[in-house]
């Protein structure tokens, strides 16, 4: 059993968190959900699927966990601007811990600075960004370096699901 | 009067439109909104302004405008992903023409590459993006550089429409 984050806040595409999500909970792996406030509920954008933030970003830790996922779509774009978000974004590509990113998660990793020299993919609207950032941009349906694994959009989940399960196996 | 094109699509910030719309019209300028698809009407994020496309992004050319505003919110994030919108903002810098972008606006012109040395505000979620993009990030009200004029942010909506307003006089 690994302990897995899955940062996290309103407006997040609902197949990129529940998926991975269900992937990771029927072999074992326990999600922690780690967001602005704990206790709040936040929706996904197109189905609205409720999560509930286990725990502030602020008040944990990378020590907590094993490995970190960020699905996409619009609340990546809210949480950079939000210190403790970023910063514990970062902390996971610092102590090399898996870090699975899906969708518009590179901009996280982006405004942690986190993707220097990296190979990664992500949604096609941010492809300029994550090429400004340094990064090394491939457009194939997975992208693994170390332990970074990303994947474009919804279509590439199967995929990311079986390299994200492999990282934390 | 002057020509103004509003480049556009789905959940635009609902004021960032409507207060320089209401601005500029009042004044005499013409307001010609661009989007993806000729006669569709898109929506505003919050209150759900309805504004229908009066010419497709491959259809029109700078040529028939004498400036260009970019409102902001989610939208340029989804219209960086279409060639023909990024080429036609693209197109408005190359030719020295007035662009007036606010909130997420830049992220269409990292995407034109058309912020390279130039000095720009917008949003604090883009913010390295910006810098990322070889831009002079400055985080104030209002920035002009040359006829890029910029701002962050609904706030800053007094400020933006009043040096707009003096780009097209």
């Amino acid at each position: 059993m690994k302990k897995i984050a899955v940062i996290i806040d309103d407006m997040f595409e609902d197949s990129e968190y529940t998926e991975p999500a269900s992937a990771f909970t029927k072999v074992g792996h326990k999600l922690t959900h780690v967001g602005l406030k704990k206790g709040k509920t936040v929706k996904g954008k197109k189905e609205g699927t409720k999560v509930t933030i286990d725990e502030a970003t602020g008040e944990t830790s990378v020590d907590d966990f094993d490995a970190l996922l960020i699905p996409g779509v619009y609340y990546p774009d809210k949480l950079r601007s939000h210190d403790e978000a970023v910063k514990f974004v970062k902390d996971f590509v610092a102590n090399g811990k898996p870090v699975f990113s899906i969708c518009h998660g590179p901009q996280l990793l982006i405004t942690a600075d986190a993707l220097r020299n990296r190979k990664v993919t992500g949604w096609k609207s941010i492809v300029q960004d994550i090429k400004n950032a340094g990064a090394i941009f491939i457009d194939v349906e997975v992208v693994e370096d170390d332990n970074l694994v990303s994947s474009r959009n919804p279509h590439d989940l199967p995929v990311f699901i079986q390299r994200s399960l492999k990282k934390v196996n």
